[in-house]
């Protein structure tokens, strides 16, 4: 049997947040200790929204050096560029002959997209939508089947990606099964407490809901994103609910049991302030994330060093999709 | 200034008919001593349609033997399979990033397939079309692009094709042109009376109007086939019009000159009856086609040797394809 393959698409941008950090980047550092494990660079898809090379670029450079920088260890796991193995793109060739256009008409993005235009007034609904949102999820598929990937982790609210690369793959062992089978991906969804961080609101940490803290802010830039937290006007001396707090919140993600407890009694006490708390979140993330930043600018300053992480990764990660699609080719006859 | 390079799709079946031999395989063949030739096993659209390993894989090897037997020179033309050019899939991931969706909801084939839901009375439009079918203009874009064609022969009613090329093209040259920008593909239109042959019942000769006939019939089924072709009932003695007989127009196409107008003299003076004219149609037809059933039966006898041409062409189409797709990958950031 097959080891059990957990594979996620990292999207090319030097946007994370915290949120993105303790929600997707802790758990998948946490995984490849438990699976074999594929992580890689979506640049393709990017493509449909960053037109621009200098863009492009950057942004795979800067979402690579972010992963390295939080600790993915380019030796357990295999990191690379989606553009750089080849067989994902004639997988989803392959795959696009067996997937019914009626699968994609009714996929959350493109439908998305449409009711954007709705609400926009535009009478054609297609307008402004191009190719790659609508053949999106074939290409997921193809990106997670040409691994062999078995365990995906996604959002509650993104399941229908994983069931649309489940569907695509049975279109395929339906037709072809007696000569290779796909194995069946299934979403890990994490929506445990350790892995949603409160944004700066209370609400999920989200980019969306513009309450986030970038994950790679200069420190002076930091203390000021968390000082700047809103807390509530009680009095320095008076007891506070700690729970009731995102400062308070947010350290536990970050400082030690001992500390979170010993702040915790502090708040119920009385004569610990938000002002103090504050100090004390800022103290912890900056203690967690500053050897993080530090290595994440060498690297940014290294841009061969992340080049030929990717590269080497993607030489490994090609030797799997070579092999699935040596299958695929011959069980379809083209090969 | 790059070469002119020709470039057209084989569709991978056995089924060709004198027709095909005349309207596609002779001008190909003799466009090979103008331009640079790229002719591919179009194998990957043809899974669109065939989802049987044995039925593809015998495809692919009669289209490329039809070809071979009918003088198709490995040495002066790249002869190659679309499946081993993968290069050719990963720019149609990239050119569908560019695509607008409206583009493809009003090609021909999309739009006739669901035209033909409406006639069946079928409520979804889209029942039973795969992405295949509906990405298949993309797809042909980046089988024309990725070898910088400049010269692609398509039908009168076709011309959409090589349109949609331009245009996707277009997109390209767009966005990236100052780094890197496609040759604009022309579409080659020969409708002169050399390159249509009439079908059995003066109609152009077509699979569709089912009045063809097959290129590599056996000899004596050739001669059935022929002999069945409809005349009228003047008698033997009686003065004929040469131009008026569809034997005659098909005997233009292979017998030689000096033959033809001899025979043209003999009808137009009576004494001269059909059975006389097919047999000299049979004669003609089999001088020329004989030697070439033969080498197709010889070559479909040893698939090894059709297989190791198609390698060795696929890898010289390869150079051409990875410049492209080099050019391709450092103009939009991802190289």
């Amino acid at each position: 049997m097959a080891a059990n393959t957990y594979l996620t698409g990292i999207k090319p941008t030097g946007d994370f947040h915290l949120g993105n950090y303790v929600g997707a980047i802790k758990p998948a550092l946490a995984a490849s200790h438990e699976y074999d494990t594929y992580y890689f660079i979506a640049d393709y898809h990017a493509l449909n929204t960053i037109k621009d090379a200098e863009e492009l670029r950057h942004s795979i450079r800067s979402g690579a050096a972010t992963w390295l920088a939080c600790g993915l260890d380019p030796e357990r796991t295999i990191v690379y560029q989606q553009s750089h193995v080849p067989e994902t793109f004639e997988l989803t060739t392959v795959l696009s002959a067996l997937t019914p256009k009626g699968l994609m008409n009714r996929a959350h993005a493109y439908k998305a997209a449409r009711d954007r235009n709705v609400a926009a007034g535009v009478t054609d609904l297609d307008a402004g939508i191009n190719m790659g949102l609508f053949n999106y999820p074939i290409l997921m598929a193809a990106d997670i089947l040409v691994m062999e990937g078995t365990h995906v982790p996604v959002g509650r609210d993104q399941t229908q990606h994983i069931e649309y690369t489940a569907d695509i793959a049975g279109y395929f062992n339906h037709r072809f099964g007696d000569a290779y089978s796909f194995p069946i991906p299934k979403g890990v969804i994490d929506d445990s407490d350790a892995s949603i961080l409160p944004g700066v609101d209370g609400r999920k940490m989200s980019k969306s809901y513009d309450n986030h803290i970038p994950l790679f802010l200069p420190e002076n830039k930091l203390k000021k994103a968390i000082r700047r937290i809103p807390t509530d006007s009680t009095p320095v001396e008076e007891p506070k609910d700690p729970d009731g707090s995102v400062p308070f919140q947010l350290l536990q993600h970050f400082a030690a049991d001992d500390t979170v407890a010993d702040v915790r009694k502090r708040l119920q006490a009385g004569g610990m302030g938000w002002g103090e708390l504050k100090n004390e979140l800022f103290e912890a993330v900056n203690a967690e994330i500053g050897p993080k930043r530090e290595r994440y600018e060498e690297l940014m300053a290294n841009p061969e060093e992340i080049d030929a992480i990717l590269r080497k990764g993607s030489e490994r990660a090609r030797v799997r999709a070579r092999a699935t699609l040596d299958r695929v080719r011959t069980a379809i006859g083209a090969a």
